[in-house]
C-alpha cells in the first residue's frame, strides 16, 4: 500500500497549525469509511510524510493517537497496520460482528487515568536531567529503600498534598501498591499476622495479591460511612486494608466516627491498618479528604503510587510503616531486588522538584471531571432512576441496577458487543445489590456516552 | 565562594573544541593543588558557566565527570561541593589522612563496569522512541512475564550471543540476578527444596540472598576445573548456583567433564542448576564460553542481568527456567510487583535491535581489557610472585597471597589508606587460602596502579 492517494489525502486543504489533529481526523474517517481495513498495511510514516511534505512527527503522532484509540497497531515485522472497526455511532443496534475476537473492546472497567495524557516531553526532559547528572553511584546498587532524592521529594509532596507525616528517611519507594501489598504480608506474617480484612465490595486485584501472601481474608461490609468497624471488630483479624479517602469501588468517604474506631480497633488488636491512597488526587467538587495517615503514625501504613497519576507501567509506589515495621519492610525489599531502577526514581524526583508533577496533575484532573460529568450525564440520560455513586473523586463509579438484575450477565452481554464493563458483584464476596464499574479516565465523552448508551439497552431489555 | 577568579581560570586559553576536558582538567589540578579543599562548595555551574562565557552542559559535564572520579559530591543542599582529596602519585608512603571518614574511597573492590561509560544519549534515544510509539496498553498494568518487544529481543540475542535456547514465551524478564533468585527460591521452596549448595568462594551477595529466602545452603569447594561434585552429591542438596562461564571469584571455568557431571547429578537427585551467567560478556583473549542451559534445557535455570553491561540501577535481567517451574515464577512474580516497569524494557528491547546494545559491548570490552592489563601488569610489578588468576574473562581477577598472610586484615589496612578492596576470604566459608579481588573495571590504569602499588607495600610489610 503506497502513500497517500488510496486516503484521497490532500495536504493543500491542511491547516498551517493542527496538522497532526487534520491528518489523524482524515485518517479516521477513512477509517471509518473503510477505506482502510482492519489487517491492512498502513504506509510507512516516513514515507506518508514525504508525500504529503508534513515532518514526520507529524505522522508519528497521528498514528501514536490513533493507536490509542485502538484502531491501528504495530504489526509483527514492524510498521503499523490497521487494528480494528472504529465503532460508529450508529453501529450499537446491529448485531455483534462476525468475528469479535479481533476487535478491540472499549474497555470502561478499570479505574485507570487517561494513558494518552503521559507527559512524554515532560518525562524525558527529566530524565535526561537525572542521566546527565547521575553519578557512578547513583548508576551502580542502589538503596533498597528507594533513591534519596526521591524520598525527600515524596516526603514534602505528601505533606503539602496528602498530610502525610514522615521524614524522607521514613519514606519507602515501592513498585506500585502491590510492591508493598506484597512487603507488609510478608512482615505481617514473621509478626504473626496471617489473615488480613479486607473492604466488601473491595478492589479485587488487590483481594488477589494479598490472597496469594496470606492465609486467608476476612470479608466486611461497606455501609454509607464506609468500613463497618464493628463487624471488622468481630472477624479476629489485626490487620485491614481500607480506601478511607475514596473507598474502592463506591467512592464513600469514611466517617470522622469510623476514623476513631478503626484506630481504636487497631490499638484494642495491637493490630494495623493498611491506608490505600490509590486516586486520592483526584477530587472534583472541594478539597481532597485528607489522609489518615498522621493521625496515628504508629498504627496506620500508609501506601499509594503513580499509577492514577503517570502510569501503571512506571511500577512506582511508596509506602510509610510504623517504625517497628520500617527495618524489615526495607529488607524484604532488599532480599526481593535490591529496590526500584534508579533512573525512573530519578526522573521523578526532578518532576516533583520542576513543579511537572502538580502541572500534571492538574490538566488531569480538568480532563477527568469533564469525562466524569459526561458519564453522569448519560447514565442520567440512558440508564435513567439507577442510582449513581462515587462521583466526587478518582477515576470511576458506581452505578447501582435495580435489585433482581444480574450484573455478571449484564457485563457479559456488553462484551459481547464490544464493551469491557465491570460488575460490581465481581468486587464482592458478601452478598449484595447489582451494579457496574464504570471508569471514565480514558475515554473521551462521545466515546462514554457511546458505551453507556449500550449499557441503558441492555438494562431496559434484561427480562 | 564566587566564581573562577579563585580557581585561576583563564578561558582564553581553551581550545574551541575540547572545553569541558579543558575545563575538568582544571579543575583536577585546583583540587590536587589544594586550591579547592574538601568540603568547599563549588561555584553553581551557571555562575561559572557565565563567567567563562562557556555553555552551561559543559560546565556540567565536567562536575559530572569529577564526581564520577569520586572528587566532588553533590551536597545535601543542592549544589555541588568537594568531595575528596585526589589521589597524588607521590602519597602513598605518607601516614593516612587525619580524617579519612571524610575520604572517599578508591573502590576496587566490586566486579562492576565502568559506569561512567554508561550510554547516556543511546540510552535516551532509545526511550523516546520507545514513548513516541508506545501505546496506552503499553503504559498500563503490563505482562508480568516482560514486555513482549524485550522478550523478543532478548530470546534472538541470547540465541546469538550465549547459544541458550529459548522462546520469548519461555523468557521472564526479571529485576536482576536478585529478583531471579527471590523468585527461584520461593518456587523451589515449594516444591520441596528448601536448601540450595553454593560455590566456596562464591559470590558473597548471592549467598546472603539465597540466605534470606531458603532454609540452609551447602559450601562446596572449587578447584581448577570448577565446582567439585562429588562434594556437591555429598550435601544432599538438590538446587546448586553455580557460575560455570567465569567462576566468581577465582575465574575459573568449568570443564566439560564437570558439565556432564552436573547435569548427571540434577538428574539424578531430581534437581536444578542455577546456571549464574553474570559476566559472560567479558571474555578478552578467545571466544566466549558458551551458557550449559541448552544442554539439559528440563534442569538448567539460567540467569544473567545488564549490571555489568549497562547498569546495575537498572534492575534488568532475566531468567529461563525449566517448563514446569515456568508459570509458578510468573505467577510469584505478579503477586510480587506485576512485573518490571514498561518504558526501560522498552527501550531496552530498541537498543538490542538498533545495534546499539552490542556497540556499548563491544566498547566495553575493549575499555575493561585495557585496565584488566594495567591491573595485570601492576601486580606483576608491585606484587612479585604472587599468582593471578581469572584474567581471561570478566571484570575483576584474583591474586593469591603467601598462605601465612591474613587478606582481611590487608583490606582493613588497605581501608585506612583509602582503597576499598575485597578480601577472597569474605566470599568463603570453608578454609582455603588468602587472597584479594581486584575490581578493575571501573578504574583508568593509573588509578590501578597507583591503588595496586599501596596493596604491594602492605603485602611486602605485613609482619
Amino acid at each position: 500500500m503506497s502513500g497517500s492517494n488510496f486516503l484521497g489525502l490532500d495536504p493543500s486543504t491542511a491547516p498551517s497549525r493542527g496538522r497532526t489533529t487534520w491528518l489523524t481526523d482524515r485518517l479516521r474517517d477513512a477509517l471509518a469509511t473503510g477505506a482502510l481495513t482492519p489487517g491492512a498495511r498502513m504506509p510507512a510514516t516516513r514515507a506518508l510524510a514525504d508525500e504529503l511534505a508534513f515532518s514526520r512527527g507529524t505522522v508519528v503522532e497521528a498514528y501514536r493517537r490513533l493507536s490509542e484509540e485502538g484502531l491501528l497497531a504495530a504489526n509483527r515485522g514492524g510498521g503499523t497496520g490497521v487494528a480494528a472497526i472504529p465503532m460508529p455511532r450508529d453501529r450499537h443496534g446491529s448485531s455483534p460482528p462476525s468475528e469479535p475476537a479481533t476487535r478491540e473492546l472499549l474497555n470502561i472497567s478499570e479505574g485507570a487515568p487517561d494513558l494518552s495524557a503521559f507527559p512524554r516531553a515532560a518525562w524525558l526532559r527529566a530524565e535526561r536531567r537525572a542521566l546527565a547528572t547521575a553519578t557512578a553511584q547513583q548508576l551502580g546498587y542502589a538503596d533498597p529503600q528507594g533513591a534519596p532524592e526521591l524520598r525527600t521529594a515524596l516526603a514534602a509532596w505528601l505533606a503539602r498534598s496528602r498530610g502525610v507525616a514522615a521524614t524522607p528517611g521514613r519514606v519507602i519507594v515501592t513498585a506500585g501498591v502491590t510492591g508493598a501489598l506484597s512487603l507488609l504480608s510478608q512482615v505481617l506474617r514473621s509478626h504473626d499476622i496471617t489473615t488480613c480484612a479486607i473492604e466488601d465490595p473491595g478492589a479485587h486485584g488487590n483481594r488477589r495479591i494479598l490472597g496469594h501472601w496470606l492465609d486467608g481474608l476476612h470479608p466486611v461490609a461497606v455501609d454509607d460511612e464506609g468500613l463497618d468497624v464493628a463487624a471488622l471488630s468481630r472477624t479476629g483479624a489485626r490487620a485491614v486494608l481500607v480506601t478511607p479517602a475514596h473507598q474502592f469501588p463506591t467512592g464513600v468517604v469514611l466517617s470522622p466516627a469510623r476514623r476513631r474506631a478503626l484506630i481504636a480497633w487497631a490499638e484494642g488488636v495491637d493490630g494495623f491498618v493498611i491506608e490505600d491512597d490509590y486516586d486520592s488526587e483526584y477530587r472534583y467538587d472541594r478539597a481532597p479528604v485528607r489522609a489518615m495517615q498522621s493521625t496515628a503514625p504508629d498504627r496506620i501504613i500508609h501506601i499509594s503510587s503513580l499509577s492514577k497519576v503517570l502510569a501503571p507501567a512506571l511500577r512506582m509506589g511508596w509506602m510509610i510503616v510504623p517504625e517497628r515495621l520500617h527495618e524489615e519492610c526495607v529488607r524484604t525489599r532488599w532480599a526481593t531486588d535490591l529496590g526500584s531502577p534508579s533512573l525512573p526514581q530519578l526522573a521523578l524526583a526532578d518532576m516533583i522538584e520542576s513543579g511537572a508533577l502538580e502541572r500534571q496533575l492538574r490538566s488531569l484532573r480538568l480532563r477527568h471531571r469533564e469525562r466524569r460529568d459526561a458519564a453522569v450525564a448519560a447514565i442520567r440520560r440512558y440508564l435513567p432512576g439507577c442510582r449513581v455513586e462515587g462521583i466526587a473523586a478518582g477515576l470511576h463509579l458506581v452505578v447501582g441496577l435495580p435489585p433482581h438484575l444480574d450484573d455478571a450477565a449484564i457485563a457479559a452481554q456488553a462484551e459481547a458487543e464490544g464493551i469491557a464493563v465491570q460488575p460490581l458483584s465481581a468486587h464482592r464476596s458478601l452478598p449484595g445489590s447489582p451494579g457496574l464499574v464504570i471508569g471514565y479516565g480514558p475515554h473521551p465523552s462521545a466515546r462514554l456516552d457511546a458505551a453507556i448508551r449500550v449499557l441503558g439497552r441492555l438494562v431496559a431489555t434484561q427480562p
